[in-house]
């Protein structure tokens, strides 16, 4: 699916991408944000055409992306079960997390959970890039193989990225290792790093740089993907502990 | 100092490296390896011009680079002390851990420890390239502050690095922070990940993807380093294990 129209909620370094890729493939896009200097932003680089309120968005475009935090996903799902009205034919959201998506889901027509593995330690509309998700799997939550997935999968190549069915328990138990761990690991190693003194932050090779990097995430905005993930992410945290004990240093 | 002629003993992935741009800027380069294969790829990739017995080499060139693993360059500079016959202006190593280096250089004329703070997960001279310095860091120890500091600057300045003066203890104590610590973190963290299953593999995103890049270097390659380094890094691990004890999932 190339749709004509494109509503993003929430024109972020995510929701901005999507438009800027989805206005070159020659959609018209547009934004609702309850921030309205995301809006202006999203208008000055080319990421949006144009905008509109929470309630109009749904029925102005032909998909939906909801690109914003976990929360205000999540309320943004319960919202569109209870309105009225016309329905967008796809309507996804790119939340890390996908257990609590589905479930708040359930009920909810013409939508599939999604997770582009694409992003950046920057964030705002400013980050955005057209090319943000070439070459990058992008999972979604398969639900009954028919119209349906084969929109969204048509949706995902025309973001330049690689589609990938999976579940949404499978999802969540795989990034807990490739993504929220490392991220917790980045935070706790930098503030090591950094206690370190400056000889250190002077002597850094490619490693250490590429974790500092990941380190400048905000920890408010993963908090909540994090916490909805805690019981994937512990035992994998006591395994990587573990590990590091274990580690034999001697010649 | 741009040396007429340099020799490299350890024609690997960082000698190799030294030797094309030494030729770039002109330099006649004489190679040094106990393993003949490593010799001839050299040759034929352009990293050196000619190859010389380890005895021959000290003795034919203007500065001699030791750019094997730890231990053979110990010996090495073991060797030098010992030798007879004209010694080079310039005689470096590039060991990843310095203060072995500096006890078992003592009394080693003009020569100096350095560290380049880059290398690459592949091994062998076929992983070289010219511009593997180019804005990196290139730590050494400093030791009078006179011709031989300025001879080591203008060396590793040819190689398009920047200079780092630090003492030996110094420079052990931070590598063991950016450098020795993630590489450890990278071999628990892949091995976790694999055992996770495929689709963790399909949702690598960017980090994930550079933790399994280095934990492809070789542990072998790595252990004298380690162990040499183990007081540093013992207690790095112990406060980065005690940092994701405390980490808090909840809400």
């Amino acid at each position: 699916m190339t749709p004509a129209t494109v509503g993003i909620f929430g024109v972020g370094a995510i929701g901005g991408s999507i438009g800027l890729r989805a206005r070159r493939n020659g959609a018209r896009v547009i934004g609702a944000d309850c921030d309205s200097a995301a809006l202006r932003s999203g208008l000055a680089i080319g990421a949006i055409d144009d905008v509109a309120t929470l309630d109009e968005l749904p029925h102005a475009v032909e998909a939906l992306v909801l690109a914003a935090h976990l929360q205000p996903t999540l309320q943004e799902i319960e919202r569109l079960k209870h309105a009225s009205g016309s329905t967008p034919a796809l309507i996804v959201d790119v939340a890390s997390v996908k257990t609590p998506v589905v479930k708040a889901a359930r009920g909810l027509r013409n939508f599939v959970p999604t997770h582009p593995m694409a992003g950046t330690e920057r964030s705002g509309v400013q980050a955005a890039g057209a090319d943000m998700f070439v070459g990058r799997t992008w999972a979604y939550v398969p639900s009954d193989g028919g119209a349906l997935e084969e929109r969204v999968r048509a949706f995902i190549e025309s973001m330049g990225a690689v589609p990938f069915a999976v579940s949404a328990e499978e999802h969540d138990r795989a990034v807990a290792i490739t993504s929220h761990v490392p991220q917790i690991v980045a935070w706790c190693y930098a503030k090591l790093l950094r206690a370190q003194g400056t000889n250190a932050e002077t002597l850094c090779g490619p490693v250490a740089l590429e974790l500092l990097r990941i380190s400048g995430m905000s920890p408010t905005m993963w908090r909540d993907i994090l916490s909805a993930n805690a019981d994937n992410i512990e035992p994998l945290l006591r395994k990587l502990m573990r590990a590091l004990d274990a580690y034999d240093l001697s010649p």
